[in-house]
């Protein structure tokens, strides 16, 4: 997976014949994972500035090497301020007749940030909150990117193996968590995607349960949510077994969740909402009387964030495209009881969807 | 350590206390280590609004149980939109006499949710950035918080027990942190604090370079920065070690940054500016002719957050206090060819500071 194979010049080039019927002169991109996905840099300090015909990545003196080795398609300034600072700098520096229009990008510029940019760059531009264009071109994934997900998603659903070895009555969730992380490790991820979710017995009912110190029970859920970052790119799973005999009513919960995933998944394919999607999910659960308990929205797009456009929720009219990836993911939770989640990641096709997490998913009893 | 045992009651009072004299009736705290400061509160989706006699914190149903579990001081309510929509709607709704000020975080809040505030609350808010009110409170540890990192730094600190076995010639950089962040985790870690640096031979000059998959050559300097979360609190260390015979140079390369890193924490004690700190590292890397090679600043705040204030760089005015912790990481990096770093936490006290992290910094071979 070379990261020169990803063709910047091409994201870069359709993003600025965007920018006139924005009508934005100069858009300056402030979310990394958007300045990664148009540059290929990685580093943790960058501003992109997007003009009609040019692209200037600033970053500071950390990043000099390694923004030479990784960005090829735009002009790179080293700055000894802060990026978006010396963006301004640069941009005061230019001289063009009349009033440009800059966009920023307002979900990652700070409040503070866009103030001090207004002020040094005040009369000669007028700032703009500017729609999500990087964001929405990234909800389609390319192919190389899609092979990315694939690796990811392969590597991240290998580690629910271990997670099964290691839960035993006793064993604390941070056990289980950690021989996870290490073999995402070991086979080259950057890290995971976010804090492992391991959340035993009652503890299955928070639904952002982070593995603790706890100690897994002789009976219960346990929800394992979890994924790696490879080559750039996120992966995204859940699985909830059960530890001891699992009841008729434990049965019956688990399953009502499973309906409402497939249902979800059945429900994906081109042209549908995401509002739709998150609807079939929730008509499965409202049938079982316990969409009460359904305290989240179905799913999300995932790529070289975990969160990502678009979201599977209420109200939301965005709608499906071939090459979307998006996570199916209905849960239910009773505090202080149980809770369980059943989470695939899916890309959307020409005719429907392909599920790209390996699916096993009957309920597992340890 | 008992999350219970924190005074949030107090926290939220005094900074209530600032208020007035900030010409702020509302403060929406929108950073969540902030949040979490002022609360307990430690999950990813929260806005907390604080008036000068009341606290209320804005969550989704997704915490509804965590944040009943982990919040004592602040009214808890559970929305079924955003967070900061929710306290929005909420402020709305009261009715006073006059216009009030809202009180923003401008470093957290962004410029969109900002722009949505003000559409929402127009007329009956004036929106102000106010001043890092938590920021600054922060910056000065309590008794429990000291406690707390002084754990977390002695649990980082020994992962590089783990290092020095696993850094051999021909092992991926990977594994090395892979093992580190295994043994991490089985002690307690909630994660590590930043994703571990591991950067072997000439990626020893990338001065954030991630673990990768190369392999550790036969010769070389090894850098390793690296930290966890205890119990909330961070942890950050930078060693660096050589692999195969260390010549003359490499050695007087590492002894320079060395003797700047020991004049730099010389220079810690109360009434100290932060750039007189950064300054006394700066100058004995400039003797050695090395000073262009030093191209970030000399340490940072640590905490709830891996970076936080002060940044001890060129033209930081801040004043040192007791109880402050900070970093002191001077490093230099030739590109193409090496790098080294060394990095401690230190704690002001009263008449200089005391080093937290064990102190072994002679130059290792391995």
């Amino acid at each position: 997976m070379d990261s020169n194979s990803i063709d910047h010049a091409s994201r870069l080039h359709r993003l600025q014949t965007l920018l006139p019927e924005n009508k934005i002169d100069f858009l300056l991109v402030t979310h990394l994972p958007n300045v990664r996905y148009l540059t290929g840099f990685t580093g943790s300090a960058a501003a992109l500035l997007i003009a009609g015909d040019s692209a200037t990545l600033f970053t500071d003196g950390r990043y000099k090497t390694q923004a030479r080795q990784e960005v090829r398609d735009a002009r790179i300034v080293i700055a000894s301020k802060p990026p978006q600072a010396a963006a301004a700098e640069w941009l005061g520096a230019r001289r063009r007749q009349g009033t440009s229009s800059l966009g920023v990008e307002g979900e990652s510029l700070s409040a503070g940030a866009r103030a001090r940019l207004a002020a040094s760059l005040r009369g000669k531009f007028r700032l703009r909150l500017a729609p999500p264009l990087v964001e929405r071109a990234r909800m389609v994934k390319d192919r190389i990117e899609l092979e990315r997900i694939r690796h990811a998603v392969l590597l991240g659903a290998s580690l629910f193996r271990i997670a099964r070895e290691k839960i035993r009555p006793g064993v604390r969730e941070v056990e289980v968590a950690a021989a996870m992380e290490y073999e995402a490790r070991c086979q080259g991820a950057e890290g995971m995607s976010f804090p492992t979710i391991l959340a035993s017995g009652p503890r299955s009912a928070i639904v952002h349960g982070r593995a603790s110190v706890a100690c897994v029970p002789r009976r219960g859920f346990v929800v394992c949510d979890f994924g790696v970052i490879l080559a750039g790119y996120c992966s995204d799973r859940t699985r909830t077994v059960h530890v001891g005999r699992a009841s008729p009513e434990a049965r019956e919960f688990y399953g009502a969740v499973l309906e409402a995933q497939l249902a979800a998944i059945a429900a994906v394919r081109p042209g549908m909402t995401a509002a739709e999607v998150d609807g079939a999910a929730r008509s499965v659960l409202r049938k079982s009387k316990l969409a009460q308990w359904f305290t989240h929205s179905t799913g999300h797009g995932l790529g070289l964030e975990v969160h990502e456009a678009p979201r599977l929720a209420a109200g939301q009219t965005q709608k499906l495209d071939p090459g979307m990836v998006i996570t199916i993911e209905p849960g239910a939770y009773v505090a202080g009881k149980w809770g369980v989640r059943i989470e695939d990641v899916v890309v959307v096709t020409a005719s429907g969807c392909e599920v790209l997490t390996p699916a096993d998913k009957d309920l597992i009893v340890i």
